[in-house]
């Protein structure tokens, strides 16, 4: 190791400062076995030039199980593991370098001493998927370039547009079936590595907010970034222990649908509020953070949007 | 960061020493546009309770990308990066922590000071797949947990099949028609990141030579584990400047289909040689080292499979 690098590492602040890890690593967490039968078995040749392979696809499978990542700093200094829960479509590749290559979220938090697992939900990236209509009920969206670019306020805001190509090679099929499975994996991973914060982000609304209902008290805090779900009304009485900040970005009372979408969030809060919880809610254009698309951590200032979130934390008592 | 942790990090050798990084991150890489028309609209209630969305599947589509995640240690020792290339119907996840959580080859040759792009190939994990038939040309293959026990040649080895379910939750979809797209992409990958040691493992195999022998001046050495597919026989010249090492596991000659895909390998090496090649061939038993299974890089001696293949870099003079 040079001797810059070395002292960054043990000066506090370097500006470039790189990650020292105590471990890094992944595991598979949750689903369930489901046995298919009555399909006709194949003769398949994987390689061009290999060798013939009977494949029966009768039988037991796991499925809907989930993949987590794990970054631990040798300088931890958050209280609890910090889970990223991505939004609809997406991975975890949400919270990694944005499309235009700057830092994410999760370096950016890792680099501050954050334990963060960053993870694939059950239906996407490395955690897999299932057959259809066998296992998962419905068929699945795929989604052409135009559509998210509307949906996600992009247009005129900090998202890095030149990059929009690389975020939609991020984007992957989605299914509106599998709800339940999903928040069955999230439970399995909250019960194995939590006490912890969540922090969620859009289609992560719904299941963050009901995975904390479910197991308030293994969930320190709730991080709600611009949420398109929310949990159980009629327990919201089951969040009320677990500090809430809710996050959106800008722009939202120029589209169609999201001025409808914050008010679920928002009346969600409200009612945690009155059943005693402590809820925050940020609009950033309000806190002098302007020009936010729907995908906050890849905006041009989404290292802006982390700092206020860590200083959030810091205010719960969760960083030390 | 703690005194023993600073003191790890400055002293070669230190046996609990953390991976210390300059640089992580990710991004996607490959490609291409397809336009796709005739479909009906949809309206899509993405979340219970949210508000429906007309999802227009016609339009431009980025398929066919790939995804890359980089390690880039802070001491590097590395002469160039070292690529990290999956087998079939699995994803990067292959060479991260095994599937009974122990060390994988990731970390192990981060932690020696090689750059690793590890990375999920066309159709799978964080690449994510396309709608077939239209963009890929068949249906996908989904392998039952009875399947890659046996072809995996699993029985009696050293695979810690007290965690084989957590290795079948790594087990994706697999197509049989995108092999081309595959190889683009991963073309695309070595000239944007190479010159570089490319590691691949069964299906693989078939993409390591090609893309090696469609790039040759970009490929320092190529390590090929268990390759179910080699390259173009005719074009084997163009690897005879590519130190190349064969790595075979254990009870081979047991299995119905081995002899036969090891037989393939050492032809196509003993072709390469021929050529003017300087290639390795290891059989593990030979070595010394029993019981591996075809996930050798998951197998309880891992590690000791990760040692011969590290000597033989260091050998190539490809280690500082």
């Amino acid at each position: 190791m040079n001797a810059r690098l070395a002292l960054c590492l043990l000066v506090a602040g370097c500006s470039s400062a790189p990650l020292a890890l105590r471990d890094m690593g992944s595991f598979h967490v949750g689903g369930r076995e489901v046995t298919i039968s009555g399909k006709p078995v194949k003769e398949v040749v994987f390689t061009p030039g290999g060798v013939p392979a009977k494949i029966d696809p009768n039988g037991t499978y796991v499925a809907e199980a989930m993949y987590v990542q794990y970054f631990l700093p040798a300088n931890r200094r958050g209280a609890v593991p910090l889970l990223m829960w991505h939004g609809g479509g997406l991975t975890g590749v949400t919270y990694e370098s944005t499309p235009d290559g700057r830092e994410g979220w999760l370096n950016w938090f890792v680099k501050r001493g954050w334990d963060v697992y960053n993870s694939d939900a059950v239906e996407r990236g490395r955690a897999g998927w299932a057959m259809y209509p066998d296992i998962f009920k419905s068929e699945p969206i795929f989604l052409p370039k135009a559509d998210p670019y509307g949906r996600f306020r992009m247009a005129g805001s900090q998202f890095p547009v030149q990059a929009y190509d690389n975020f939609m090679r991020q984007v992957v099929p989605r299914w509106t079936t599998t709800d339940e499975a999903i928040i069955a994996a999230y439970t399995a991973l909250v019960d194995r590595v939590c006490p912890c914060v969540l922090l969620f982000h859009s289609q992560a609304g719904q299941f963050g907010f009901r995975v904390a209902q479910a197991r308030p008290e293994k969930v320190k805090a709730l991080i709600a970034v611009e949420p398109a779900g929310q949990g159980d009304p009629r327990q919201v009485d089951r969040l009320k222990a677990i500090p809430t900040l809710f996050v959106y970005g800008d722009n939202i009372e120029k589209d169609a649908r999201w001025p409808q979408i914050r008010k679920n969030g928002v009346a969600f809060g409200e009612a945690m509020r009155a059943a005693g919880g402590k809820v925050e809610l940020v609009d950033l254009p309000q806190a002098g953070i302007r020009g936010n698309s729907h995908m906050l951590m890849m905006d041009r200032n989404n290292l802006e949007v982390a700092a206020l979130i860590q200083r959030w934390l810091e205010q719960q008592g969760l960083y030390q």
